[in-house]
């Protein structure tokens, strides 16, 4: 075939931007994945995280890079595979249902992979208020709180009026009908009355822990 | 003219349903209104209320019927303006903020001429947590809670987790961009993660007040 | 896995709001639905209501708490089996087609298990008015009306026009395409000319039940 | 002003289709309207209908056509104003309120100047329900009957459910916010359960009219 | 089982309108497909339609019917299988592409089945304007014209301009990402210039028959 | 003030791409709009368009450079007001009815100043297809035709079916409810069944005719 | 069957405007493809491209004509098989990233088989603005630049800000949630900064290409 | 009036949360403003920030509060006026065009009065890649860049790939039909190809102030 139709890699990126590399797999067919695992393969310098990646593709990808880091829940894998040292501020990853767990998943090793200490909070939720007051120091510990949820999308509102950090809220596409595959979370944290809530694409628990990575990063 | 083009009002209503009549003013001319103020003056013996009454159509009907009942912040005028007694359950009527007075005060307003005891309260908000939790009381001594609520809608479904009787739920139409006229809220309500919310239309304090009323409603 | 990652279920809330607690299967997998009954399973104090239970994540339940009630129809389970005692006013539970079955037993068997007694109405359509009609006394002896409708979605607003206590709407994903998954039964129910319509999320059957429960619950 | 920017008028159309020529006043200016008037003028020998004109564009054509028939109810002229002799089948044109007699009035005129007997019925509505089974036997007289309504729309598939002829069903953009301009009883009305529902575009009275008037026409 | 949950059919409807009953089978489970099934088979006297049909339902109706007549592309099922005597006007279906057949040839063969002669035109497209104005004649003969299209959904309005009749335009949801499933056409169809168009919902071949049949049907 | 608050114009972008700079004047107070032409006014050699200049804006502008090019219909304004030399291919701007002049007048006006000879042709219609048909000759002579189409946006797919160069489709926001503010006729273009269409924004006659005067520029 | 329902393929465009006949495989049984397929074969003077064909309907296709030319990454099938000699200016299609590669290859195949010399560029994306930058010299070679590209749909108006040449751009349905199917892209699009683009439906491959190519052809 | 609803200020959480209370003016009447400035007249430990206000609810405020901050272009008022002193890390605020000048105004001057160092650049754009190069050594010094922008909404997304920190971004509902009223930068904003970007409301320029001011806060 005479087009140069495989990715020319950035890899670069890390380099002026100071992040590993992502390459988002849905959408790739397994054999773009595999193709790409082997570029990646010969630049153990460069950190790449393959995201969204379901058992067919991460198979095709650890075929290659076989001490790729890969947590299934999450479909997230990381080459090389060792996280780096933590530093900077907590991350902390709230989530409010065990449905919205491989989102809130993705969130937290994300920030890892990046260099940040980061901790997962499950099942606090609007509907028992109470859980969530209990983790209220955890919260107001970290340096940024990551608030992943579906349906109502009301609690990164809920946290933000509780602490002084930035929120990243992380609509998750879980619910009834009418939440029309996460519009109804995106909006409502759109449209939070608390401010400093920063809202990422539906389900998208990679930026949201990139980004919380970057809040929370180690100052020159 | 030939057209029987006024209003054939179902004035039996009342005695069918147990509830008065209203007139939905919006959209009608003032000269419709004046009209149809005219033909409610001949049947005393009927409750009407007029809602969404802006100051000219409610000057037009205050013309035919001065005595009426006149809220101009809710929009709203009753004839013959005396309340009934009060009968039933409590309903309490809450507000997340100035901007939705309006149309909480017309289920404040429905709710007493249709013959329930109601109490309003303002701005207790899902950012200002302990305001709710201030209120929780008066909240559980109620037979229903309306809430009103635009930008995030998320109050209702708070206030749904803390209590026993149901919420009747109204979005309105404040808010910044992304609120989308009051969708926002709409959405997240009926995406509420507490059990117990019924939703009425966008700015419809008119239904809610009514809805309030039938579920406090005595019982035979 | 260091993760806490899985639900911190919230066993008190029945105290709280007098009602059991519910599962909401529905994207969560099979095992940790299995999970999640192993902990209710030592909690024989308090009810659990599984909703959105297909055959496999039913089975899986059914595998941990063999006595669990289960109708495949609703994909419902509750455990502890036994109905409570039926107390407060009737609910009724009406539908306008036989798609619309699964939802409205979802509906009615909650409000059952939530101590009120309840009875299904199937196939009263707008299209054939003669069998709303007919079945008008039994609407009007009820505390509550639960009405499930899926494409033009109007016989609620039909019901509250000829009933005095408040109607429950649930809108249905059922239809030709411009239904759009339910988006149009849920636009006409929240603009339902008749007041006395509170209108839950598309084909959410649990919601409507249990705010039924809720308005048809005894009075202290 | 050297472009040819004045509509090309369609004067053979009538002769083509048999109904007059229609110009759509809404979004051009008093002048446009004015200079269509002018050309207009000089056909005696075709019907023009002048639809959605307000007070200023309607005051510009009869400056130019002083003995054109005009209803600024409707916001409709029609020159010459004579109405043609009715033939064909009795056109029933039905809304459910007075906010929406506008749209009614413009679709009953429409008919009546394309050469049918029409008559109009107002406020039977769905939330009345004895109302509209009063007017059973008009309805049941008609060829067709057009169908105005706003908010929840219902009114056309109740209508199409107890009559044996067509049904045109208009939405009108009158309602509570999440009617959408018309969106709500524009959905409603495209699933209404009951066939023989053709719809028309929201608030198109004209349209409405023109359609009645050609399935009412007399036969060859 | 107690509850009453298979569908109380309105056999008298033909009766009352003049027209079959219609099955809906979508969203009903084959077991309630057959169930159906049986119920009609002791009433020979009414014609019943069943529409949507897939393999499995439309296997599990000719078990219990083995003699209904039934159309695979159509997923269209008639029981008494014989189709009435044909009267009043010629209905004419044209379909913009083969994509669109299944759509169009449920509007054909229910127009049949309601008692109309009726003829199917495959093919003529907007894109090819010379094949639409080779059909004139036939469509010029029509009573009324049935167009079927996805796309961009402007066939109707451009027959809509060359012939008398009246228009029943069906959307369907064929066609690239931006037809959003029909809604393109839909709104194509609902805003045609040309009046004379009846629009019925994305897919719904069966209504658009029915609703022709009603148009083309002999008159008293 | 210290901050940098007015525009940076980027008077070099017609010497990188070969194209006069444009100030988008909607949504710019009268003031800005003033202070830019200001800044205009020192750069003869560079040929700026302002767009979107409704009279007040307009009126500011003309007050510093009184002898620009002006055409209120178009809401256009050109300075310095002289057109180039026209070179290149044919431009020929038709629009289906007289409401959409003022778009189909900013198309044709930016392709002259851009260096094309243009012509605008009106009120050719699928509705009246005669009248398309009759300018096919102009049409096949073009190097681009722009179609402005408001309603139904069916003219641009008609004329691509009948010409072998490009079609630049422009949908407007003129018509019913359903219209949507030109959503109707943008989903119509795009999904032409006819290929050879590329579409641009809603209103924006500009863009359009921007586009028009590269496709039809003179080659190398 | 008496009804003729196989295409009434429009074997005469190619000589009226200039370019092949096109078959849409999608939503076509693969029967039919089979039977449009041995149409075609008969008329070896007429190239027919297939597009969207999937593994059955390319096969099906396949064994018709077993010499036809096919890209299954395209899904697109082309017969007679061979390219027309190149004339006219270079298309050049780039894309953002792997996953748009089969919209891509569509137009970029679909340009040169309309007789147009086109490259393929893959992975400039905004993202890595130096890999555009890059590129710039080829892009400025080009007569017409086709830009495919999904998620935040930004590249197309980048690239027009740096070329003269007119931009074809090409919304796809790769990405996540809000994405929503390709609707953010296309806004994106649509709304470009930069004038000089026209769009094209989502995953239009074949509409871009054969668009590119009239806007590069060679002129008389 | 015995209902309580003047707002129930929540005065404490400054403390709280460590930043200003802020009152949303809009939606608000003249009366309400005036009365809750004479509230917070008694604070002036409190720092209050009143956004969206218009000249006349300006002109309210200042007539209790003669003293207060105001900027009209960003319709803010701050009272007391004084900005704290300076700390953490630098904001920079960049627009995509002066018609986004008051949205980004009101970021800077909420940033200032939050406590932070600020700086505003105007006019870099995507359709003028070397303004947004021209300014890199800037936006990559900052600790956190908000960037506003309305119809394509691609600045962030460029911006965020050419820097480490974190990008907080706003769209705005500047420009054509299709951009929706913000709605086309949201979705290119949630789908930025590049991490790193939390988006918040259309419009809410305050919102973006305080999130950005949390992001640049000096650390414990």
């Amino acid at each position: 075939m005479a087009d140069d139709d495989v990715a020319d890699l950035d890899l670069g990126r890390g380099a002026r931007r100071g992040y590993p590399e992502a390459v988002y797999c849905e959408g790739k067919s397994v054999e773009a994945c595999a193709e790409i695992a082997l570029r990646v393969s010969v630049r153990a310098d460069v950190v790449t995280i393959f995201t969204r990646a379901d058992a067919d593709r991460a198979a095709a990808i650890l075929a290659v890079l076989p001490d790729a880091f890969h947590d299934p829940v999450a479909r997230l894998l990381v080459w090389p595979a060792r996280q780096p040292e933590a530093s900077g501020e907590l991350v902390v990853v709230a989530c409010a249902g065990t449905s919205d767990l491989p989102v809130a998943r993705e969130a937290l090793l994300t920030a890892r992979h990046l260099g940040r200490r980061a901790e997962l909070v499950v099942d606090v939720g609007i509907a028992g208020l109470h859980r969530t007051l209990n983790r209220l120091e955890l919260f107001r510990s970290a340096g940024v709180v990551v608030v992943v949820a579906g349906m109502d999308g009301a609690l990164p509102g809920l946290i933000a009026g509780l602490v002084a950090c930035p929120v990243v809220a992380v609509p998750t596409s879980v619910g009834y009908g009418a939440a029309f595959g996460g519009i109804a979370p995106l909006l409502t944290m759109l449209n939070a009355c608390a401010p400093g809530v920063g809202v990422v694409n539906i389900d998208n628990g990679y930026g949201a822990g990139h980004l919380a990575a970057q809040i929370a990063a180690p100052r020159g």
